[in-house]
């Protein structure tokens, strides 16, 4: 019995990647390579896509913890969730092998791999996409389990997100969609594989906390990301290098004592959270 | 009688730079080259900001054509157009010599100065700026007159604005938001001469008119915007060079006859419109 695959745009209706290629695959096929896997093409959010905006009432890819699809709710999101939670899935016990979800960013993470365990599945192809793509980063969010995730992509048995930037919301660059088109594809075929090659360790990044911007007593910034940090996703914020800059000139520097491997830095969609960015651990996988 | 400047941010949400330059104003105060001059700050669309949205209801710079201001309405951006109307015009009659109004463009159009008449006080302005920021550019757009203009600037006695990018909505970018305090502040500091020095000519942009992208008979986009013009605004497009690749890869090159000045390039704004950018001709001011 082949692999089925889920493969997955428009869970954000701004995130253009993801929706151009799953239009493009079912306008001019799916490439060779997809031979021997079925895969089955979805948008996820069309209301969404259709209003270019990210969610109509809420966060889509924040509803799928086991405790939301129980709960429900009447929210276009809550209802769109409970309606995937059937076609792709159920939780737990989907007729899908693996979810695959395309984001894109604001931020400069050129095509990241995000998986949400360490299991040997998610080992073997970080290493095929490290191997295959040296450029693509591997992105590991595995401080709760994979069933707690909130995400769309873990209706599946497995699931896995592509995220790559930097792109403006709404916006479809070129450049961006074929480094999502690549990583997509090299995904389905470390899939399609018969049998794994032996593949050597790799780098990934195992996300830590969110920083927030400072802000004053009225919930107001005092200060705006340091422009020596913007664009430096995955690359080394070292102890004392600046981070950001308060609205009367002060350098505010990197206070721990360990450097960390910032990304999702200066992020359209963690603006109203006032996240500045997230920080990671550089790992072996 | 010292000259009255409006000086706006805010009039789109989702564009941080005014915003913030008008907050830091308003805490850190004016700069002392605004000394001698009137200079009163503003947000334009509170309810916008607050949601980090381009709008709430409808596009408020498009409201201020006199049918428009005449003719009313009932959304948030008409009643707030009103209003504006009252606070720093009215049309035709403001008790402001000019307003300044402080844009952001996903678009990589560096600090653009936007005039809407080639009168002698703009052609003194543009040849000012490109004078202490010779890496501005100047834009015109007066293919209608400056009262037939439906943008908040027309409010003023005379009105400008400044546009720059490439910043992504709702992501405030350091070096953007440098960009603009620089233009703004040029153009303050030009207001509060005295007299006028002698200035050497300027090279413009004039507006030509909008490029769409290629859709089929479903209103869906055949192409996107070829990577070779991506962020290439203000840079000549010659006859021949690409245009758009479509998404089955052939590649569509200016069609017309004379090289034109690409700007607006893959604006996120223009998204829904199908605008992939706008033309313009090389001037002298």
């Amino acid at each position: 019995m082949s692999t089925r695959i889920a493969l997955v745009g428009g869970t954000h209706g701004n995130e253009t990647s993801g929706i151009q290629l799953i239009r493009n695959y079912r306008t001019y096929g799916l490439p060779e390579l997809a031979e021997g896997l079925e895969v089955s093409l979805h948008l996820a959010n069309p209301s969404a896509i259709a209003a270019n905006v990210r969610f109509v009432d809420e966060d889509l890819n924040r509803l799928f913890t086991p405790e939301r699809l129980t709960a429900g709710g009447s929210s276009k999101e809550a209802i769109l969730a409970s309606h995937l939670n059937e076609t792709l899935g159920p939780k737990g016990n989907s007729a899908y092998d693996v979810v695959i979800d395309i984001h894109n960013t604001t931020s400069n993470m050129g095509a990241t791999l995000i998986l949400l365990s360490a299991d040997s599945f998610n080992i073997q192809l970080a290493r095929y996409v490290k191997q295959q793509m040296p450029q693509a980063n591997i992105l590991l969010e595995d401080e709760k389990s994979f069933a707690d995730h909130a995400y769309l992509c873990t209706l599946g048995r497995r699931g896995v997100m592509v995220e790559v930037g930097a792109q403006p919301q709404g916006v479809l660059r070129e450049d961006v969609l074929l480094q999502a088109q690549t990583l997509t594809e090299t995904i389905l075929s470390f899939c399609a594989l018969d049998e794994l090659p032996d593949l050597p360790a790799c780098t990934a990044y195992r996300l830590g906390e969110n920083v927030h911007y400072p802000l004053d007593h009225y919930g107001f910034r005092t200060a705006m990301l340091h422009h020596e940090l913007q664009d430096n996703d995955f690359l080394p914020l070292m102890p004392g290098q600046p981070v950001f800059r308060t609205f009367n000139g002060q350098d505010i520097t990197w206070w721990q004592d360990s450097p960390t491997y910032p990304h999702f830095i200066n992020e359209a969609a963690y603006h109203k959270q006032n996240v500045a960015f997230a920080t990671a651990t550089q790992i072996t996988l």
